[in-house]
């Protein structure tokens, strides 16, 4: 996997990595992406997160094993079907073998409720997701690979005693990471043409 | 405000922008700003984000008003205090001139719940922020500055009807965009040290 330097290489370049080489991720590239999320904005500069860097493989079993239960849960597969499946669906090898990525980044914070969010929606996912998204710019540009996961919601409660998170503390992803076994490049998107409208969301198209 | 074509230049000189020459902002930019949105990761690759990119004066201000009573909710001022506080706090300039800045982007998408998320805090947000990040960092690296706004939440319904935004639509954030008065630059962060723990949330540091 190679590095990139230029930022629409990198912005253009970067997508979902779900499958892993056994090579370790040196610790100081860790840092440097850990340090590229710390550089997002967050709701009055407040900071919440933060990362816990699970090497372990006791530790990365068990959040291997949550997560495969969750992503069964959430595509009514078995494990067995997901096992099956694992050559040609890169969300099935990614839910059998979770427990085996080199690194996994649980991206967490304490619960605060934000005034006035009735949904949550808004108020703290805002101060978190884009912390991971410049993880993820950052682990491509320096030739490593990931992918925002969501999966834990299913079984957030293994997963935090794994962990040792308690029950204030939310956790937004799970990032699996480590060197790509296949690659990174283009992806399949809508033409920005049918998602961008002027003035109002019945707009006439923007471009 | 000088272009960056260097990723980790963009990473670390990518700061909130809340002040803004009254210049229009070229579409071209517009486009590729929005279109680097839309590289970023959502979950299933459902792309559910929807871009209003507001130029027109009367809607502007629409939202301008709204953001002002919001942010007045949000910080216990008033208007008027906040009007004779634009010159020290950027938040306040922002407050009472929102609806002024060149163009303001409105990023949306229909609610979905998604299975198994019952705070609302994880499935969807995860699908959204991390294009806003895209776009904020894209706008430095063309010389454009804006910011994660978020305060919408406190008046959405009179916002949803300036934009004819329907019921079953979430606004996720409104970004207010153009050439920066003022500077990117290095940012104040906690040390990535003090938000990094080796496998457990009680485990010791990682760097």
């Amino acid at each position: 996997m190679t590095q990139a330097t230029d930022f629409f290489d990198v912005i253009y370049s970067t997508r979902a990595i779900r499958r892993f080489k056994p090579d370790p991720v040196p610790q100081d590239l860790m840092r440097r992406v850990i340090e590229a999320a710390t550089q997002a904005p967050s709701g009055g500069n407040t900071q919440p997160w933060r990362f816990l860097v699970v090497r372990d493989p006791a530790i990365k079993a068990k959040l291997g094993d949550a997560y495969l239960r969750g992503f069964s849960d959430y595509s009514g597969k078995s494990a067995d079907q997901l096992r099956a499946e694992t050559t040609e669906s890169p969300n099935a090898d990614l839910a059998v073998h979770f427990g085996e990525a080199p690194v996994v980044v649980v991206v967490c914070a304490e619960f605060r409720p934000s005034p006035g969010d009735s949904t949550g929606m808004v108020g703290q996912p805002s101060s978190l997701y884009p912390a991971v998204q410049n993880m993820l710019l950052t682990a491509r540009a320096l030739g490593l690979g990931g992918v925002l996961t969501t999966n834990h919601r299913f079984h957030e409660k293994d997963i935090k005693a794994a962990l040792g998170i308690p029950d204030n503390v939310v956790i937004f992803t799970m990032v699996p990471m480590g060197y790509p076994r296949g690659r990174h490049g283009p992806k399949t998107r809508q033409p920005v043409e049918e998602v961008s409208f002027s003035d109002r969301w019945d707009g006439a198209p923007v471009f």
